[in-house]
């Protein structure tokens, strides 16, 4: 048993409490602990509607429904790994400078102290500081990235880090292991048609939501795992716009004709199972335009669990 | 022709009209009626979000919408069918033995009459009443439980009459026919493994999200009949939360990676066509969380719609 | 290249514009154009919700967010196509005659300039001035009507002129092709077994639901271009509410049971691709009922750009 | 006692029923009956938002919240009065000819009745049958008009009969006692100084909101007294926008630097005190753009109720 | 300076943290603490609308905004004293007797510690535990009471506690000094008129909405004080429909003509500085029924806000 | 007669249109105009909640319901003035220098041309290059600003060009005549007791809140014209803040205890008519956080409404 769990349910209701995440304690530690979430609050470098800012708060208030067995999966969370909320990490809202130095430190003495993080964000660009971290820490990093957009452009209106430059960025600086790299879900109305063969000519493998549809989902799911194997290291980074809209109303710059959380599940459960993943984020949640049920961080807060699992299940079956 | 079937909208439209279900007839009556509508507005046993005492009024408002030729089942409901609203049971919020009692006698006596009712919650507690009268006038009752729950807790703090718990109490007071009981859609996280073993060691067959995606919904929905064949007696229990949240966010505990309105009307209809269903009930509709379009209540109209036009094709085929 | 295309983005962003469609120029001119958008804000003679007056602004809005390439159908569309955002037809609330008049002359008009118009609605009632014209420049067409319901009713409450009676009038006024007619996605209670039945009789093939359900959907494609061949013109009409409530809950008569935004698509791109496609409209978008997120709308603004795509994949294979 | 009251809620709480208002008897019956609550839902002569045709079911549903007995007024209303829910009368959407007629032939049957309606709309276009009644059964009626617009333009786009034409109409059929007749609260931008003029030329005492803010309430209230004194019969109607949007928020021609509903109460309670009036309308509440809380319903049944209260104290000093 | 106050939020914005209230140390301590905001999520007594549980969370989260600084009173909160957010007390949904046992020990533990309370509710019932303890702490306590009820039936449908009791339940036990006990801003329709009557002959002063309105706010406040004038130890309670439902729509029997939130706080400010207030609590925040802004949430921690400045006050004129 | 004015709505009602301020023509030209309205969508330098870069498409959407006519007032405003909607000046989210250069010559070529501008943000730290270009063509204008805060700050997080900060800023650069200069309605907590200080110390008169409701309206109104008195050049920003959070609840920062709308107008036509003023914003409105009914944006419109009123004032009095 993990010596940081959720708040024992016993006494009261999952609705009594400060909303951390999963209602683990909220201790910004890096001792006696599995995995941290944090969350990333930064979204001054997004493109169109405002506020993921509010993302991790969301994020947290909706994971209070999240109870420790995955019956999928058959695994007692908590009998394996032991977390925290570990807070936010302190930003400056346009000022990424600051933000990418802020977020760069708090993410390499995590990487370094071999404790996993589920980054909760925030905005796209956030991911670039921390893949500069998991680069310095293990080498370039193979990339699974689930996006309706591939992020990389080279700048909008002359601005290099934005929400839709960060994977230019990080492939520009070497810190990803391109060969394993693969951006899944790719869809919608681009500029023009290097879009898509920006993101190929960069060197990911650019599984588009087309592709997907035309080969079903188990097909989608292998080509992952053939991309990804043989990577030392793998950072997952999942864009809520991955989702439909029906399924994630509450983002920035959503693409109809997308997936279900049953089917970002299933990919992430076959697909990811059994891999050395370093890191995780979560981005892009607007808790303003959520539907008043707040479908799309419940939903967030559920594709947060899955991979919180797959690191339970790889200590479960070492 | 029945004697009781909606206003008649040729005068003016659906929408000029006290809301009753269906704009059928507010009369507590049973006599010339082969179904009623009834509210049991009791939400005081749920357990996280709140406000299910509303669903009756919600799904009424909605159910303006619906007509009474279903031209899939090609049958005009009101050519075999008389039916009315029989308005709200008298419940008191935070008493659940008054409660209980009251649902408990007007259940015993509509059942009694050879009307067949169907239920709209309300939480889910709502349900242990009405299998207990079920019981005492048909025998214990071959359950088909639509939820993404298993609702068979033994307590929840010390409690026992819970939202999470009504399916354990019956199973314990030998309200059900077990061999013929069986939970449909079982999914999302639980405290722990013992969660869906509990289920199973009570007796139900537990057709789980997981299972019916890997089976596909024909296999799912052969399973059901086998279970229910030979049962002279069936309820159906449908949590609205067996829906996906993106077609049921107005609801109390999503669980992401759900089933599409479509879905449950094709096991609704293949899976318990020509049973002897002797009633019914749809639980867990809570308005303040659902979209301003109201799909959540508009979505478990139309679940109620086919369960009348079960029993219009039942009393065709006779 | 075409000569008037959608703002240049490189500047500072979407947002930073007047709400025209897809930010193209607000002209009312035919000039040097090959399609217009032109909204029809008539909305009286909806029976149900109303509101669909403010759909043409809602759509408008939302399709701030779409980019000028389809990397699905690898298609840049302004290097083959010039277009405006014609603003809006003058139309009389309450006031069906003189509104039918203003969108008969300036549907005549624009027709008969050979610029391909696709007009926001309003309600379904548009439809009938537009096909008439249509009608009056090319003959009878052909329609493909996307649908919930097949809108062929008599009349309502003596009403002739109803968005639930455009299509029996188009037929009744010999503005149709019907042998090369369909409606499709059509579903959900209707007041007796006519109402299918009327629009057979009426000549159209009618693809239910529930048939596209079981033949699937190549198969349902299948059929629509079968019918559809030979047709000299079309006329495309969309009703949102073919759509499932999940996904386009804006909407005024929900139907439960229905389509993703990926299926309509699909059905688009493989149904209508290369046909002679003379007029469309998209019709019955309630901003009111949206969800925060206007997932409605988009899905609106994506629906017209998979139209505008097929012009220019006409265009460009010319 | 009166024959008829609310529902006895010591059984069970208000909400549980069907939602008729204040949860009287729904019974289209005019004997042993004081007053009658009927919902008038035409709307299709609005010109801007839609949607007033769902005001009754949204002020029913607000209404719940209503208590017997008046603490400000020290009056329990059912001791003097029985009244029911009449439910709504037939209206045609778009045909406002049939609506016309059908709603002056029930007011009219109504009045005669010596039964004291009131008439929840709808938009204010349903004024005009309602006073063309009043006028036939007890000759002009002096008219108590709250609004922050006069409604008596002439036409808009050459209809005669839109909600902004009610009051013209009336006047020039003679149905109102224009030396009575006063307009309490208007404001807000207008198309030319005619606007205020007109009513004044027609006859109407003027109350503007800059008038009343001047002089204070109660001085206006003063004013109004004045105004009606001598009349042998009143018709009191009520535009919910005559509050402000911060009390008002749902519908459809806001002005801002409205009045609260304290103060709309204090005028009804002093204003309006045993005077002998024949019928009251409250019109223009449109649910679909309520906030989330439904002030606006609970306003307007709050205003209704204090209408009520006046027919009580009425009754109870005779 | 306080050992314990709010973030430093110099180095990040207000919304980068934990939602604790007026993120203060998230800390179950009454050691070196002055006064400890804590959650009292019970809402199974409410009887109308529900939903008052998350009322804790919500107005953490809008509490975000709040500043150490009171501008109006001068003076730096945290220079006087040292605060904590305590948490939540565990309680038990639908099991009143638990959830009072644990109200009451919490609240015993803190009034015996000397450090000052605020209570965020939950419904009106959790008063009556807090109270039951004060006065175990320190006899019978001088009760200020805000709200549109005065709460003190005897009992709803045979239960004897729920939310529209506890001040009957609270003198009956001799926990009241009556003669300094007051409410104020009473309103809004009741079963009868015993209900005003009842709460004066439990010896409570009832200042009502109409008595306030017709004294203005200066004489209101000057009748408080009087009334207080000699207790020795005073609670608050604030139930949040004081406000007008335009400034608080977030709750759950919401009452036209209310007060402003200005008003609110000019009668804490006047009303109760220099008193000996020993515990203070703010009730019946329903966030489901709240603005998409918020506004009720927002309303309420500023509500808080003034009630910790009565505390710092104290402190510094000592 | 102006030249240009709103769309003529006589033949079709204000919702048929692209939704341009007023309806007026949208030009980006300063020939033939008296009044430009401009949006500056910029909105990166907020500091809690994000969005207002869609105030300006909202601004306008809401302000289709306004009409030429200012009854109040007496005038009709485009006898004496042209105007058009000016569009959006080009912004780049997150690069606050390129923007300020943008912003400042668009408002730099306006002021010089003659035509009085009126500017729609966008978050407040729009004003800054507002003002210095005012400053550059008129020499240091005198302040009028209506607001909940100071915004006087020295720099957020070390960040100089904050929405926070450009009060200070533009003191600090001598583009205000600060013996003229003097904000309106600042209330609410603040960090420190030098926030307060601060504005003074850099020499503007403080009005809060508080001390205007001591003294009343009419005597804060006083104040204004006595400290504008022998102003050459004023410039005046209206943060929608300013208002209460009842009156508009969609914006970043709100403050309870604020004004209502009336009370706006009314400090502006009294505090601001025949004054010289140059320029004109109304910033920090963000539809995600408003009221279903957009009661935010329709305030908004207004009071730019009143602006537009006093330069026709101006005009006609010449």
């Amino acid at each position: 048993m993990g010596k940081y769990g959720p708040k024992d349910c016993t006494k009261s209701p999952r609705y009594c409490n400060i909303r951390t995440f999963m209602l683990l304690p909220y201790l910004k530690t890096l001792d006696d602990v599995d995995f941290v979430v944090a969350g990333v609050p930064y979204d001054t470098a997004c493109t169109t509607r405002a506020g993921a800012r509010f993302g991790p708060a969301a994020i947290r208030d909706a994971s209070m429904l999240l109870r420790p067995h995955n019956p999928d999966m058959d695994i007692s969370i908590f009998d394996y790994l032991s977390g925290v909320d570990y807070g936010d990490i302190d930003i400056v809202p346009d000022d990424i400078e600051t933000s990418y130095t802020n977020i760069y430190d708090e993410a390499f003495k995590i990487y370094q102290s071999g404790v996993k993080p589920i980054f909760l964000g925030g905005d796209h660009s956030i991911s670039l500081p921390l893949i500069r971290a998991a680069k310095d820490v293990f080498g370039p990093v193979a990339l699974v990235h689930f996006d309706s957009h591939s992020d990389t452009d080279d700048n909008l209106w002359g601005r290099k880090y934005m929400h839709a430059t960060p994977f230019r960025r990080a492939a520009e600086e070497d810190c990803l292991s391109m060969d394993h790299s693969i951006q899944i879900g790719i869809r919608g109305p681009i500029y023009g048609s290097e879009g898509l063969k920006d993101a190929e000519d960069l060197g990911f493998e650019v599984l588009t939501r087309r592709k997907m549809r035309k080969m079903g989902l188990e097909a989608s799911i292998e080509k992952i795992r053939n991309r990804v194997q043989g990577a030392t290291a793998i950072y997952v980074t999942f864009d809520i716009d991955f989702l439909d809209p029906a399924y994630a109303p509450g983002t920035g710059t959503m693409e109809v004709g997308g997936f279900t959380t049953w089917e970002a599940i299933e990919i992430i459960r076959d697909g990811l199972k059994g891999l050395n993943i370093v890191g995780f984020d979560l981005v892009e949640v607007l808790p303003a335009y959520d539907s008043p049920g707040q479908i799309t961080s419940c939903a967030a807060s559920n594709i947060v669990y899955e991979f919180i699992t797959l690191l339970a299940l790889n200590k479960k079956s070492k």
